[in-house]
C-alpha cells in the first residue's frame, strides 16, 4: 500500500484530528500533494515543500505515527548504526555535519533518527537484530564500511532497507552512496608537486576502514603517478593525539630528511600537526605545507588557516537520508555518486623550500 | 508492573528465543539481576553487569521490544530534541561527546537514543507531540534551556518523563542535571586576575540560552570580586566565526586600551581568538592570555595549547541518561549536582604583561 494511502487511512480513523484534508485546504494544493510532501517523495519543490509543512505546523497536524506503524508494519524511524566507539565519534567532526544532514531531510519527512553507537565485534549484530527483530527501524545506514564487512548480508537477511556509505568490498543488495575522496586526495598530491614539493608524506586513517584505505592508496597512486617514489604513509587512528604523534615522527630529522609536505586524511590530525609544526620551530608553509579533509569550521579559522579537501559531509548525509527513504518507500534507488571533493586553497601550502 | 517482570512475561511466550533464565544461568547470578542489569537499574556493579551484559551477548539474546512496548505501553526508546539547527550542532564538540556520553548508557540498558533537531520556533512543539502522542518515546532530555522555556510544562502535558540539563527558570516537575559552569568561569577569572591581569575581557555565549547568560554574569560576578570594573563582554552565537569577529573588535587599539586577557565561552571560538591573535601578531600568552571552555580534545593540541574549563560533556550526558531511565523506571530521582568544572591551565595563559 502506497504511503500516501496509508497516512489518509489514517486521518480518516481520526477524526478528531488534523487531517491531511484540512492542511491541503489551508495550503491550497491536493491531499495527494500533501501526503506527498509529508512522506518526503520526489516531486514536490522545495517551496511547496515548506509551504506544506508550514501550514501542517500551523494547524498543529501531526501524524499518527504508531497507528502507522502498525497497519502498515512501518516504524516511520530509520537507523543509524555508527559502528566507533562513542569516544571516537565524538571527536570526529565529521559524524556531526553529516548526522545533522541525515536528521534535516528525516525531519522534512516526518521520520525520527534512531542514533545508536556500537564499537565493532562488540554487540554490533546484536544491535542490528534488536532494531529489526521488534521493527525499530524501516532501515539503516551503513557507515564506515570494513574488509570484508559482514554488515550488508546481516541486514539483508534481516528485512531491513539500507543505504551504503561508499561501496562494500563484498556482495550487496542495497544502494551505495559514494563520495570519491581518492580523487579528493589527489588534488591535494597534485597541488603540492606544483608547487614543487616532492617528499610528501600521508597521514592515513585506520587501513581496516575502507576510506582510511582507499585514501592512503590514492596517495601512493598519485604519487606513483608524479614519478615521486619512496612514498611515507603513518597509519593512525583518526585522533588528534595519533595526528601529533604521527608528525612528530615525521619531523624528526634524526630519522633522515624531513617531508616539505604533509598529506592529512582529516582536519583534526591536520590541526594538530600544525601545532607540532609550530612549537618544533618549523615555519608552516614556509618550511612545511599541510593539507587537511573534510574542510571543518575551524579550517578557516586557525593561523596559518589550513588547506583542506572539501567534501561536504551534510550533503553527503542528506542524499544518504532521501536515497533510503526512496528504498523504504518501495523504489529501487541507484547508486549516487556525489560531486567529487574539492581542494580549498589557504594559507598553509606555499612553494616548497626546496 | 515492574520491568523485569515484563521482560520475564515476554520470554514466556517467545519459547523459542533466548530468555533471561538462560542468561541467568549462563552468567550464574539470579534472573532478577539479569533483568536489572538489562534494564541499567541501579544495585548491580559495573563488573557484573559486563558479565552479564557479555552472557546476553554470547548466547545472541534480544529484547522483545515491540512486544515490550505494547504489552507495557512503553516503547524502550528516548528522545534528544536538540533546540538548535543542525548547522550549530555540527560545529559545537560539546553535544558530541554529551551525545555519547547518553548512548553509552543507553545502549547498555538496551534502549535507543532518537535524536531530533529542531530550530527553536518553528517545528520544536510539533516535534515534541509527535514522539509522545504515538508514545515513540518514553522519555526526553531537555537541553539548552531558554529565558521563560515553555518545553517543561509542554512534555509535562504530554505525559513524557524528562529531564533537564540545568534548572529551568520556570516551573517543572522534572528533575534537573546541573553543572555549576558560572564556577568554572569563575575560577578562569581568578587564574587570571592571580597572574596580575586587569583588563580582561568576556566572550560570551547567546543571552537567550540560559548557560551563556548565566556564564556571562558568572564573569560580571567574579571581576567585580576582583575590584575589577568596567568588564567588557561580548554576546556571540558560540561560532568559530563570530568568536573571531569579537576577538578583532577586542584586540583594536583604535577603540582603546586591550585587554591583556580574554575568557571564551566555548574553546571553539578560544581557538579562532587564538589563530586571530597570531596573525595580528600579538603573542600568547606573553602579550595576551587566553582561556576556552569544555576543554575539547583539540586543546591539548594547538599551540600555544590552551587553558581551558573542563565540564566533561560525556559524563553529563551518561548522568542525564541514567536519571531519565530511573524516572521512566518509576523511581523519583533527585536533582543531580555534578563535581564543579576544574581548570586545566596550559600554555595559553601568562602573567600579564602590565
Amino acid at each position: 500500500m502506497p504511503i500516501a494511502d496509508a497516512r489518509a487511512d489514517d486521518d480518516a480513523v481520526a477524526p478528531s484530528r488534523v487531517t491531511i484534508a484540512d492542511v491541503a485546504a489551508r495550503a491550497g494544493v491536493s491531499k495527494g500533494l500533501v501526503s506527498f510532501a509529508l512522506n518526503g517523495r520526489a516531486g514536490v519543490s522545495t517551496e511547496t515543500r515548506d509551504r506544506i509543512l508550514a501550514c501542517a505546523d500551523e494547524l498543529g497536524w501531526t501524524p499518527s505515527l504508531r497507528a502507522r506503524s502498525l497497519s502498515i508494519d512501518r516504524s516511520f524511524a530509520l537507523g543509524l548504526v555508527i559502528g566507533r566507539s562513542p569516544d571516537v565519534i565524538a571527536a570526529d567532526p565529521f559524524f556531526h555535519a553529516f548526522i545533522a544532514g541525515v536528521e534535516s531531510e528525516f525531519s522534512t519527512a516526518g521520520q525520527v533518527l534512531v542514533l545508536a553507537a556500537v564499537t565493532p565485534g562488540r554487540q554490533e549484530a546484536v544491535t542490528y537484530r534488536g532494531l529489526a527483530s521488534d521493527r525499530r527501524v524501516d532501515g539503516v545506514i551503513l557507515s564506515d564500511l570494513r574488509a570484508g564487512d559482514e554488515r550488508p548480508a546481516l541486514v539483508a537477511e534481516l528485512g531491513l532497507a539500507a543505504v551504503t556509505l561508499g561501496r562494500p568490498d563484498t556482495d550487496t543488495p542495497f544502494p551505495a552512496v559514494t563520495i570519491d575522496d581518492g580523487a579528493g586526495i589527489r588534488t591535494a598530491v597534485e597541488h603540492l608537486v606544483e608547487l614543487g614539493h616532492r617528499r610528501i608524506a600521508h597521514v592515513a586513517g585506520p587501513a581496516t576502514m575502507l576510506h582510511g584505505h582507499r585514501r592512503a592508496e590514492a596517495f601512493r597512486a598519485a604519487m606513483a603517478d608524479a614519478g615521486l617514489d619512496g612514498a611515507s604513509v603513518i597509519e593512525t587512528d583518526f585522533s588528534a593525539n595519533a595526528g601529533a604523534e604521527a608528525t612528530r615522527r615525521l619531523l624528526d630529522v634524526s630519522t633522515g630528511r624531513r617531508p616539505t609536505a604533509i598529506v592529512y586524511s582529516n582536519d583534526h590530525m591536520a590541526l594538530a600537526g600544525l601545532a607540532v609544526a609550530g612549537r618544533a620551530g618549523i615555519p608552516v608553509p614556509a618550511d612545511l605545507s599541510i593539507t587537511g579533509f573534510d574542510n571543518t569550521e575551524l579550517a578557516e579559522y586557525v593561523f596559518p588557516s589550513l588547506t583542506s579537501v572539501a567534501t561536504d559531509a551534510a550533503a553527503w548525509g542528506a542524499v544518504a537520508a532521501r536515497t533510503l527513504l526512496a528504498s523504504i518507500a518501495g523504489e529501487e534507488p541507484d547508486d549516487v555518486e556525489l560531486d567529487p571533493p574539492r581542494l580549498v586553497v589557504r594559507e598553509s601550502t606555499a612553494v616548497s623550500p626546496n
